[in-house]
């Protein structure tokens, strides 16, 4: 009866979140110019109420008595990790004071303009002071927060629980010693990039990305496939999981490789447990979300995986190549399925973190990571991150940097308050490898693979992976899932293997 | 200070009925098929939070303080008049006690699941228990809220407020005396139906009426139109208000009427004061809304007066067919201004309301009214009602019902719960023509309305009509824009004219 009366609060709150997350998805889709303002309202009343709910009387009785009734239960009983999992976010949440949480509300809109006019204007300069008061505020909620190793620690734990930024040290070291050199080959493979740029309709682009997406498994009968400045994946309850694209008629790739990875954060949501769907949310330091991954990491390695370890593979074009030829079959009449796969894979440096390819991405969260945990410890100061930033994109990926727009200032991240966040688009990378190269184990998934029948591989993720939601941390999953720890072992011998066949 | 208390506090209110009201609209309109139940759990916690906000303490004491504060204001005063209507749509819904909304909830899940399948199965039998169910418990809201005349007032007001059965039964008595000989009369009118059959593309029919809908003062920077399956208005206060149509190839009108239909309520919502837009909610026995009219009945007036007065005018066709015509060249060679303009006026009894044209639609309200009235005050009952309604349907319309599918089935409302709302379709359209022939006496305004300049009938509305929200009550309203009461004149004017014209 106790359990039942948390487990109503917290579907109440997830009701909200949802309804929040419906009013985000309809300003960035359908919502006409005028209304921004009042959007943002209502956006505010909801989530201050979730807030206030969450960290309110109310639940706290509930989870003192649904714990009261749980007592005795096993560890991996779902409602006593529901009740616990409830009780962290909330404690999170709770721990940072009232005053911080409306500084940085404020801060933030503030940083957001500051930010947008020094991009257009490149002026860093613009930007430092509130860009130092964002760090300021940062190094605030890491000391409400606390942490064992590293100040860093306690930010990136938020959108990846258990990291630590010794861990991704590690891991940034063994990845630059793999790929440098890999990237040095990589240059050498003859690509006709002219093939991308031709003109390829709208329409038909999104017709077969659909197409393939459901085929991928991502189901329509509870999502849709709308267009968005910037592609993203939202949802409200498994039962509506919505993604978006962004359709270009010069840019091919745009339109393909766009919806696959939000069709992998879909599968993800679309294949958690009923039993979760409705009942959890999560926290950063001022908001709460109703998102059932594990992680961000552990979400990114699900859009990865079917965006590169699947959509860009070789065997996928080796089946699909015809399809694409036929609903293209002008666009494409000179070209080879070896030549598409070739552009679609080749790696060239770029300054603009969201054009990088496979080979590339992770040099540039690198050096944001690094910025970011310098920055967070006193280690290094605002005022030197243009000359930093230029330092080290020349040592990661042997380019100039002309201004700051096209350097430091471009990411929206630090003037919305998110630090520690850059580092899961490298633990997502290198999760989609760690996990495919595990399902390629099983021979039904194999098979299917082999026959471009996808169904396998999506039972094989869902059991493994999304059918927990949150009820299990992201080491735990893998651990469960690969029978080891998070690696990067599979994903610099995926990417070895690319360059190898791109240069051969 | 204290009135800011209150106002803040209606305005949180308002925000969620308009999260409540967009995920209503997407519900209608983009939702995929899976999403239903979720949705329903989201509508229904935003639902409950509104109305724990709206009687609970916070909210009262906010009242008091702003009643004390606001002691000795004029009684126009905007700030007392917003207390006093929040106050008094409190009331209301605290006058229902709990037990009966929950009931009342339950029992339209019921019910509507019970009439579905009923009109599917032509079975009234096995709607019947829950029909007289629904009317038991109707009759238990009114003795909650009180009455003077009649108990069927009860319902009425809450639509319509200040409404009374009395009233309404002298102007149907009017209308009845007027509409039978015309209807007579209009049946003689050459009509060449086939004209409105033929193959519309719905693209053309979109952009045509989009195009209208412009010109007649929608907003569409702080609008848009996309597809339903019964077209409807909702907005999320005056900055985002937005409307659905519903587009069928061999059917023209409803292409264009339920457009412009839709677009007059539209007008009025984008035309609402600031002051009003975000502090102002509405309520009914069981759910409060975000809507800003005065009333149901002058809501509909606005797109009434859209659709037909102007939309249907032979001013509006003589301006405007060539530009129909330009854009659906081949359909209408054949057609003349004259041909057109007849046949979206021609007026046949028919057995569906939703259906019916201008003539015969008052028919459908009355024969409702006076069954609900009926089973309110105890007169008929409910197994009595397919008898009740072929013979008025024999007796208004001349036609013979041969099921009741097409007959006492055909409409969703009771199901719903909602008694009492008919009658301001009819008062919606008795006040188009009052308001319509009132503005055109405005010399501006009928220069535009010669010119196809709309404009100034916009401008008329919005000084008249719209600007004022639910700040004034519909009967002030008509006072003080055409200086008398609620008159059918007007309405019976128009509709001799037309048939004049129809038979000439």
């Amino acid at each position: 009866m106790s359990f039942a009366v948390f487990e109503t609060e917290t579907a109440r709150i997830n009701d909200i979140l949802c309804a929040v997350n419906l009013l985000t998805w309809d300003s960035r889709t359908m919502m006409p110019a005028g209304g921004v303002e009042a959007r943002g309202q209502q956006i505010a009343t909801l989530v201050g109420l979730a807030r206030d709910m969450a960290t309110g009387d109310g639940l706290q009785r509930a989870i003192e008595t649904a714990r009261a009734e749980l007592r005795g239960a096993p560890s991996d009983d779902l409602r006593l990790i529901a009740v616990e999992q409830a009780a962290a976010s909330i404690a999170k949440l709770s721990r940072i004071p009232a005053k911080l949480v409306a500084a940085s509300t404020t801060l933030k809109t503030q940083a957001q303009a500051a930010w947008v006019k020094a991009r257009a204007a490149n002026d860093f300069a613009g930007f430092a002071p509130v860009l130092e008061r964002t760090m300021e505020m940062q190094r605030e909620i890491v000391g409400a927060l606390g942490y064992e190793e590293h100040p860093y620690d306690a930010l990136v734990d938020t959108y990846e629980p258990g990291m630590r930024w010794s861990k991704l040290q590690a891991l940034y070291g063994q990845l630059q010693q793999s790929l440098i050199p890999l990237l040095a080959q990589a240059k050498e493979a003859r690509v006709r990039s002219e093939i991308l740029d031709r003109s390829y309709p709208v329409e038909t682009q999104r017709q077969f990305s659909s197409m393939m997406a459901t085929r991928l498994g991502y189901d329509f009968g509870r999502g849709r496939l709308d267009d968005a400045v910037h592609p993203f994946e939202i949802s409200f309850t498994r039962s509506d999981v919505r993604i978006t694209g962004r359709f270009r008629e010069t840019w091919l790739p745009g339109g393909l490789f766009a919806v696959w990875h939000e069709a992998g954060h879909g599968l993800y949501e679309q294949g958690i447990s009923e039993q979760f769907s409705r009942s959890t949310f999560t926290t950063d330091f001022v908001n709460l979300y109703a998102v059932g991954g594990a992680s961000f990491g552990m979400h990114e390695s699900q859009s990865r995986l079917l965006e590169n370890r699947v959509g860009r593979s070789r065997r996928f074009w080796d089946l699909h190549f015809h399809e694409l030829k036929a609903v293209f079959p002008e666009q494409l009449s000179d070209v080879s399925v070896d030549d598409f796969w070739r552009v679609i894979n080749a790696a060239r440096p770029s300054l603009i973190r969201v054009e990088a390819d496979e080979l590339t991405y992770d040099f540039h969260i690198m050096l944001r990571s690094e910025i970011e945990a310098g920055l967070i410890v006193g280690d290094m100061r605002v005022a030197d991150l243009p000359e930093i930033w230029r330092d080290k994109v020349k040592s990661y990926l042997g380019l100039d940097v002309p201004t700051d727009t096209l350097g430091v200032l471009q990411d929206v991240h630090w003037s919305s308050g998110m630090v520690g966040s850059f580092p899961t688009y490298t633990v997502g990378n290198i999760m989609s490898s760690q996990l495919f190269s595990t399902a390629r184990k099983d021979a039904a998934v194999e098979k299917g693979l082999e026959s471009g029948d996808y169904m396998p591989l999506k039972s094989w993720l869902q059991h493994n992976v999304h059918q927990h939601g949150r009820s299990k941390s992201p080491g735990d999953i893998l651990m469960a899932a690969t029978g080891a720890d998070l690696s990067a072992d599979a994903y610099i011998a995926d990417l070895s293997a690319k360059v190898a066949e791109l240069t051969a």
